[in-house]
């Protein structure tokens, strides 16, 4: 039988679920995080505004120092929810931590981006083979030399993960993820990964190398791994996110996440 | 100051207009034609259901024999509404002829297909070039090995059109195109034409080639030509198509063509 969001985020916060989040809660909005002192919260809010396709914002803290966040989730607390957090110092990696009671900071604002996740299965909906899915890996993400918008030391390169599929699985999976905008939308690019820099497709800069199939096409799509770069180099004091893979599951089915309109930019 | 569509179906009645009809007409839905006598409706009918991509089917005659179609354009006759008629005879193209008063039988039913202007049109009003418009030149259309699903002697391959573009105009075209499904919808493959039986894109089996840029990739739509490939080989007595280019201009705005839903297939 699923659990629900509550159910799941309960057993993350007594730690009784330790590992990833993927295939948790089947339906449900898994989101990406990052924690900032109040005094960058307006920067970073303006760079998710002008990088939307990376940075798909669904919520933040209501106000300061909050650390339940009700419109996604009865109950959710922010500092214990996720089962492993990244602890950064001056844009620099310190630790991992299973929560963030402790260091959890009155001036803190949450930005909760979406996640892929949720197109993920609105493919495997319409029959598309995921690879990273089959394979049981972790998805390929690339560092490309698409550059962010900057806002202000918020700065750095467009990190992509990258899904390889027949020509019509592609073309399916476009025009689902056109429907999908707040959880990175459509891909940014098909076919030569060398038009993004990225020169060897079987070395990913994060996550795990996937087959890939002759004749198939390789889609790429703006990946939440994204901010994490800009963080590390705007170098601001103290910076919170998950860590990759262990999300937040929210209590927003995915099909909220479907937009009439469309995102075709 | 553009017509409006009665007023330009008048001038090709009464022989003011000759020439193509691409450009005419902005805004509003062009059509494929197809008559054929009423015992072989219910066959062709049942193919375009079949086989929607290419025969995306808007309207057909309310009443065996009857020329005007009112759902399509007011006082529309679809005898004299067309600059170039094409006259098949045991699915041998015997003439073009300017109208099909005379040849007119009252057996006769009128099938309209979708139009490939109608997506070319809400793609360069998203910024999109067509290449076959900016080149000034008919799009290059393709026999494939696809197989159309047959109905009894109504079989033949897949005819497509090939628009080239840069991958991230073809990610929003396929976005776009999803949400005509009247009028071809999404593209049926992107990438490798050899994957179509394809073996020289520089010699379209109809239409002109376009020139394609390095980086583009080649992005093919089902075409409404090939429904007339069927009926070469079904062979009926008689049949009356569109000439290509030449086609019925209705009073049906092209966003009307546009669903919430899309068309994923």
């Amino acid at each position: 039988m699923q659990q629900a969001p509550i159910t799941i985020r309960n057993k993350i916060r007594h730690g009784e679920l330790t590992r990833y989040t993927s295939g948790f809660a089947p339906g449900f909005v898994q989101c990406n995080l990052v924690i900032l002192p109040k005094k960058y919260a307006d920067d970073f809010s303006k760079f998710c505004q002008l990088n939307p396709k990376p940075c798909p914002l669904i919520a933040t803290s209501e106000n300061t120092g909050d650390f339940t966040i009700e419109k996604l989730g009865h109950d959710l607390d922010i500092r214990t929810d996720i089962p492993l957090y990244r602890l950064y110092e001056q844009g620099e990696l310190i630790k991992e931590v299973t929560d963030i009671v402790d260091i959890w900071q009155d001036d803190f604002v949450a930005f909760l981006l979406g996640c892929s996740f949720s197109f993920e299965e609105a493919l495997l909906a319409e029959g598309i083979e995921i690879r990273n899915i089959s394979e049981g890996k972790n998805v390929p993400m690339y560092k490309t030399n698409i550059d962010c918008t900057p806002v202000n030391q918020l700065e750095g390169k467009m990190v992509v993960s990258m899904r390889p599929m027949s020509p019509a699985d592609a073309i399916k999976a476009i025009g689902i993820c056109s429907q999908y905008p707040k959880v990175h939308g459509a891909p940014i690019h098909i076919g030569d990964p060398a038009k993004l820099g990225v020169l060897d497709i079987d070395s990913p800069d994060f996550g795990d190398a996937v087959s890939v199939k002759e004749g198939e096409v390789l889609v790429f799509w703006a990946c939440g791994v994204t901010p994490q770069l800009a963080i590390q180099n705007a170098k601001p004091d103290i910076c919170i996110t998950h860590s990759p893979g262990y999300m937040l599951i929210t209590d927003i089915p995915n099909s909220q996440m479907k937009t009439a309109t469309g995102d075709l930019c």
